[in-house]
């Protein structure tokens, strides 16, 4: 049904919010690639995992602009003449939308209606795909959870990403403004933030793999996730960009598979050839907050567009960790400035 | 299981903000009744529905506080020592979040988060309700509609609200803060804002009725909705002030039974003896964003507190038809500045 979606990108101008990070910066690349005319807004704001180096080979052939999404006027700008906007700026960290709720809010939530406002006052026939997370629905009723499972967010950036998220669909429902939403499960590969754990349990354990040290699981390490490979994630959001069927609804992107915490860090320590695996009991206010299993069923979108992910969770290790020996002083380093 | 709410405000501290409007200022007067220590918090922004004309008759028996539930330090004063908060303050216009969404964001979503704040650290023993809105739910996908439906709000007012009563919900999760929020469905009866018609059709129904004008009906008027008096309205904000068994949850609270517009209008003409039925086309418009019928099913809320909505709809609307035959001068006129 898209056979020829990554033909619809040949000179097609498109920007990426977020473009430095990691999906961002790995979809560039895959646009860089089908020939597209790619500009990438980044605010490069410390710990947030936007990286010049992500576009390392293919700075000559993009466009990077760097401002910060909640800015109007720039965004008014920025916007015109783009045919799709892959809006996947935002602040990503759980912990630190708890310790201060007000700036989650004004990266997540207020900068997607700047962003739409943009589009909507100059530029109402861009498409936008906006970067969700599963993270909208909490702990799950049921597995695998589809999009029809409720949204009950259990952290603040949960909430603010939620808004995000229908401020989209109201705005291509009310105004016409195409859009769409991918709830994004764990996203993992190369350029991914691993310089500190904030962002995510698998780039940090993967940084442990690499450096050869404990990778802490809680409990039996029973409970269940399902991992996307970044080209795999990236591919979907080519998908979704090229396609109208995508407008107005949400879907999710997950991996084919659960895989338990015990058998994803036996792969990773096995993939790497490093690091081992340490069972402690679960601290307290971590259980209190834990969603046990989560997994993700993307009937939906590959019904819609023929995505289906391609790299196995093994053959993904083993590229990223490959990446990561390689480039490592660009990750690991305090490169970034701010706390770590 | 809940026989005592009543007593249980005797020589209560409580806050209620928005406290100068229309839910507001009736549950202060209930709370007046039962002996409570009544704290009023009121921005009394031109048009959003705050009166000082609705606490005639009380206001020697409570404190108002004239201030914004924005401002952070404001509200960390005002909610030391209180036993209970009652969280109503809001822009209820889904007309206007569409022109301005910038600032129903911060009414709706980031005030949520100030108060909250507010409490966290400075009163984390408090118990708090929000007053939420079925608007949330969007077009339902079968009625009645319970809470388990999906919420997917079709405005920017009903995202932010959403977003504000799940940072409640997290707050009460992580935080401990006691919160819990009731979705209205259509709350009408005395001191409700019918100056202009942007904060709902009920209220703008009653005054073309005893302003004896003609009320439009787009279409057959077969729509239907539900009903809620605000004296139920605010029995039930009673009621889950005092129950810990509501905390952390979401309440439907509606009418007792559907009626259809046809049904509605030609029960307030009658009622009111004046003002006529006018049946027009749907402008399109209009129709585009309509959600079809709506009615909520309330039993999650009357199977925890108890509550069941005690008045009739005729009875309701004789008693608000002659509340605003009698003060009328106060809800009519150009009265609080501002564009009507």
């Amino acid at each position: 049904m898209n056979a020829d979606y990554r033909s619809f990108y040949r000179g097609r101008a498109v920007m990426i919010t977020g473009g430095l990070g990691f999906i961002g910066s790995n979809l560039a690349r895959g646009l860089v690639a089908l020939g597209a005319d790619v500009l990438l807004v980044d605010s490069l704001i410390p710990d947030y995992g936007g990286n010049l180096f992500n576009i390392d080979g293919i700075a000559d052939r993009v466009r990077v602009n760097i401002a910060d999404v909640r800015q109007q006027s720039t965004m008014n700008y920025l916007v015109r003449d783009r045919d799709v906007i892959f809006n996947l700026a935002g602040q990503v960290s759980h912990i630190d939308s708890m310790r201060d709720p007000y700036t989650d809010l004004e990266i997540n939530c207020r900068s997607q209606l700047t962003v739409l406002e943009a589009c909507r006052n100059y530029n109402p026939k861009v498409k936008v795909v906006f970067a969700g997370t599963r993270q909208v629905y909490g702990r799950p009723d049921r597995l695998p959870v589809d999009e029809t499972h409720l949204v009950r967010p259990t952290d603040v950036n949960g909430i603010n990403k939620a808004a995000g998220e229908y401020y989209h669909l109201v705005y291509n429902n009310v105004f016409g403004i195409r859009a769409c939403s991918l709830r994004l499960t764990n996203v993992y590969g190369p350029r991914q933030l691993i310089r500190h754990n904030r962002q995510g349990f698998i780039g940090w354990f993967i940084r442990l793999a690499i450096e050869n040290k404990p990778i802490q699981i809680y409990g039996d390490g029973s409970q269940l996730r399902d991992f996307v490979y970044v080209d795999d994630a990236a591919d979907a959001f080519l998908r979704a960009g090229a396609s109208d069927d995508c407008n107005g609804d949400v879907f999710n992107v997950g991996g084919d598979r659960p895989i338990s915490h015990r058998d994803l860090t036996t792969l990773l320590v096995d993939v790497a050839g490093s690091g081992t695996v340490q069972y402690v009991d679960w601290p307290p206010d971590k259980k209190a907050i834990d969603i046990g299993s989560f997994y993700a069923d993307s009937t939906r979108f590959t019904r819609t567009t023929g995505w289906t992910p391609a790299t196995s969770l093994a053959n993904g290790l083993r590229q990223t960790i490959a990446f990561y020996r390689q480039h490592g002083a660009h990750y690991l380093a305090e490169s970034g400035g701010g706390p770590a």
